[in-house]
């Protein structure tokens, strides 16, 4: 038998230290642990070298100790790392995420919260992104709130909707109404998300939603951009 | 003798609702009081029209219940009101404070921390902001430890210092290794805080300082932009 600190990751990508551009850690500073695989293929993914089969080849088989050497030859120290994909959650994270607080590192994890897997309570803050209408795929709020059992008091949990269109603004809303109790961030959508992105359009995107938020006195929500998409572009590694 | 729920206040503006572009509650919805004076001159000062005295015919004397008639008409329900300038500690906010918190609004306030009030501790949440070098100014240490001491638990402190050079961020690394214990953002400058900004230039000196913070393996910063200026340049109002 392995333990869960000998099993193997399917690991797309190690980069960083660079800041996180979305969300509750939005600007702080961060490796990134992207693993490869997906049960989701969303119309708009800016990920798919991390969600398609074809792509396989290039995911790394890594066990956690590697995981970890390569994140402290990256931060040489302490950092937040963050968990990203693909969906992350169909990994055995368990793990690197303990082997890497005993070295001083913190982990956040991103996932839409259709597969729910114990050690989300190991976490030290986890980001629920369900994906709206605009992605082609429906929410099974069952198993979102199978994440959110497993995640129970241990992580900060947040929720983060990625919004294009109309459409995506009325499933948040609805989203956020079901689940009162946890920060909720508004994301912009990039319908750019291979080649060059148009800044001027995402800022456009932007100030409709700040004023779609505003008109309906939405004083809960978070609305951001992302910013790794306003400096670095399309561009991965950053 | 007048309480302090009647004194009058120097108001510059109200406005919003619209999202807080800097620092700690960056992407939330807020509502903007910004008092008119200021014991600075910054040389980059993007709101001369709150700080100058020839600016002083066009800030409205204001009494709390005033304020807070215009911020519940702007917003309609309990909001984050973000108190500005100007320097906002000159003017004796305590008064709108305990009345705002009694119609469930909450305060957020930002200030070089070159004047301490005893009505910090009544805040929510507080912006330390002292200015660099490219500022013309010399932080008094002294003054700065007297805003943390009348803060005391009360508020969540936070610090912010906007970078526009070497010299900004040196200055930025010794504060932080001084107040090891408070949430520590570093600020992009904008160079062109009249007319029109250019985000290309903001998001280059964006990327630099990130890397300036990452090859410190400076990882407990945070570093943003001022997203207001990449979404509306530098409008008012907004």
């Amino acid at each position: 038998m392995t333990s869960d600190r000998e099993e193997r990751l399917r690991i797309s990508e190690i980069f960083g230290p660079t800041v996180q551009g979305e969300g509750r850690h939005i600007g702080e500073p961060t490796v990134f642990v992207r693993t490869g695989g997906c049960d989701y293929r969303c119309r708009w993914c800016d990920t798919l070298f991390a969600v398609l089969p074809e792509h396989r080849g290039e995911w790394a088989p890594m066990d956690p100790e590697e995981v970890l050497a390569e994140v402290d030859r990256l931060a040489g120290e302490p950092i937040l790392v963050s968990l990203s994909g693909g969906n992350p959650a169909l990994q055995p994270l368990g793990g690197l995420i303990a082997a890497g607080h005993e070295r001083g590192h913190s982990f956040t994890l991103e996932t839409q919260g259709s597969v729910a897997a114990a050690w989300f309570a190991a976490l030290d803050s986890l980001t629920l992104s369900p994906k709206g209408p605009s992605s082609g795929h429906i929410t099974r709020l069952a198993e979102l709130e199978a994440c959110l059992d497993a995640a129970g008091e241990g992580p900060e949990t947040t929720f983060k909707v990625v919004v294009f269109d109309e459409a995506d603004y009325g499933y948040a809303r609805e989203l956020a109404a079901n689940y009162p109790g946890h920060p909720f961030y508004l994301q912009v959508g990039n319908p750019e998300p291979v080649g060059e992105p148009d800044p001027a359009d995402l800022m456009a995107r932007y100030r409709w939603l700040v004023e779609r938020v505003t008109n309906d006195r939405w004083y809960a929500a978070t609305v951001l951009p992302q910013l790794h998409v306003l400096a670095w572009g399309n561009q991965r590694g950053v």
